[in-house]
């Protein structure tokens, strides 16, 4: 009776028929989630993404390679010669972007000090989403194509922009 | 300029000025995030969750230590002879809700083959969640309190039920 999607993905939690352990089965490593939060935010370049995240090579290769057999990334070549790809969202990844929110949301407000990194707008109408991802301006259902994510300016530095990648 | 909150809390990610990198700090931790799934479902005392996740013991009580510690648990006596205690969500704690419905949705959608094993319904009309937490009978934006967990006993063999603890 206990069923899992995918089975070629390690099990982490064994004894859980759960979809939250499911989830994280699949996204719970160490690295993913901020692999992802890159890629939502447009990093989707191997050396792009190894330099923003500062993780080892290998770790990142098998982050990355993980998410494509998860159907969470598609590899694209983006150059020919030499050959190079980038990752891209599916819908199945960017699905998770509730998840991504979600964390977000709840970090600006309890786990950092000081000014929030990113703000989430409506691209629209610059409203602010809430925790329901409504537009606080316009009151829409903001969907993750129709939001921007506005880096404020806080803490950036020794990082590296997103916007120069 | 990179300010954390929680100077006790190890830096897994410390070039991250980053909201979801500094939630990840938190609650990232394996077992961290389905400890928690289990006490917003009314696990609230150590040896239920310990039987519930088939986590080792040492393991929970780091686990719970550390939530405890970053203000996400409060733990209460709950008996005297012998001295038990229960652990009980924060408001800090209870605002991981959103974090915990999405994982959950994801995971329905994509993580679990068959039934979902849980839906998450509004106490008052029944109706059930949509994936901005919106009653779909009555259009109510439902809080944590107002949303109820109904188990529909999918994959259940083998596994206690929460009710029963």
């Amino acid at each position: 009776m206990r069923r899992y999607a995918g089975g070629m993905l390690q099990r982490d939690y064994p004894t859980q028929y759960c979809s939250v352990a499911s989830t994280l089965e699949i996204i719970g490593e160490r690295w993913t989630i901020l692999v992802l939060r890159d890629v939502f935010r447009g990093i989707r370049r191997f050396d792009a993404l190894q330099r923003h995240l500062g993780v080892a090579r290998n770790i990142l290769q098998a982050r990355l390679e993980r998410l494509v057999e998860s159907g969470i990334l598609v590899k694209r070549p983006y150059q020919e010669r030499p050959l190079r790809h980038e990752y891209r969202l599916t819908t199945k990844g960017a699905d998770l972007w509730p998840v991504m929110v979600a964390l977000l949301q709840w970090g600006d407000r309890y786990a950092i000090e000081g000014e929030r990194p990113i703000i989430l707008q409506h691209r629209d109408c610059g409203g602010e989403l809430d925790d329901r991802r409504r537009c606080v301006v316009c009151g829409v259902d903001v969907s993750v194509t129709e939001a921007v994510a506005v880096p404020t300016g806080a803490g950036r530095a020794g990082l590296e922009s997103p916007a120069s990648v």
